[in-house]
């Protein structure tokens, strides 16, 4: 196996969709989430996929998530800014279809929980739509989306309200065996994978 | 299979090491990264894993990832601030356990290279250590770092300038492979993963 090296010239120099492609891999394995928001409870519900999700800290509990306005998720972000509340549900290994399937460019009235088969579920506390299929679901509450001028994103970070999950799933450590409860992962655009574990390894420390 | 609601409040009841490990698994399959930097080229040299880094954008080509002050990354920190430029690392699942020893608090003056056996490289052009083992390689130069004041991290995001890799495994849309570069995911603290390919999907339109 031969390495060889793309320069930042030869990146600017790639098609666009070859670049897209190309440089959504580099992040590696990501994270398959499905965003739901709502209107209002029960009112023009949407539910996008989003690889772009990342531990921001453990105590608060708090998750992090790019996103790009103006594009197939401007619904969501607009329901966030409207609502403060979204939910993030993990894609299964037994969907994936359906869940890419969310990232087609539906108009703002049709709702993708309708368009893909997904079921929207509501908690008896929380107002914004999860999708019932899914193996580890959070209820998250809007605490700040900070502006990243270098590209027009925004890094949107919200705690953790609510975790829904078969909690037999989770060991006397605290983890949780994400391959038993046949959670996705993503690479690049449209490749989904299952995983198996290597090993675990105890908290390291200097010889 | 019965799921049952895990609570903010009963969230913040739980052990520190408890909750660190359930929160940590919450966020999904990660991307599994070596950070290399150095405090000038092959001086003082300096290896960290991490498990926050992000897709920001593809053009230009931004990654982001999330890190905490005052930890063990504290001296990674240090030396992007001072040099401008590291490097990420994609952890091959051949060596998933050297690089979960990396996150061992050595002292600042003992490199993390030394220390579990991996290999720096520099290549002609750039100033900070890849790792040679790394199937996946990138140069990456620092754009902004922006604090979180939640909970008191950082937000680092930089452009990719080279990337190293078997380039055959780039197929004609510009899609790496990472299950065949054997790229590791990890989750939680502590469990590497190896993944295989469910599907790849279409870009996804409205039926």
């Amino acid at each position: 196996m031969t390495e060889s090296c793309i320069s930042r010239h030869a990146i600017e120099q790639m098609p666009d969709r070859f670049r897209a492609s190309f440089i959504n891999c580099l992040s590696g394995f990501k994270s398959a989430n499905l965003i739901g928001t709502c209107a209002q409870r029960g009112q023009q519900e949407n539910v996008a996929i989003v690889s772009s999700v990342v531990h921001v800290g453990a105590n608060p509990p708090l998750l992090g998530m790019v996103m790009r306005p103006h594009t197939v998720v401007r619904d969501t972000l607009d329901n966030i800014n409207a609502t403060g509340v979204y939910t993030i549900n993990h894609v299964s290994t037994h969907w994936t279809q359906q869940a890419h399937q969310t990232s087609a460019r539906y108009p703002s009235e049709v709702s993708e929980f309708d368009a893909t088969g997904l079921t929207a579920w509501y908690s008896d506390t929380f107002a914004a739509p999860f999708v019932q299929q899914s193996p580890i679901k959070l209820a998250m509450q809007l605490q700040s989306i900070t502006p990243i001028a270098l590209n027009n994103t925004q890094f949107v970070i919200g705690s953790i309200e609510e975790v829904w999950l078969d909690a037999t799933g989770i060991d006397e450590s605290g983890r949780i065996d994400l391959a038993t409860h046949n959670v996705a992962s993503v690479a690049g655009l449209d490749t989904y994978y299952r995983a198996s574990r290597i090993g675990r390894y105890p908290y390291a420390k200097p010889e």
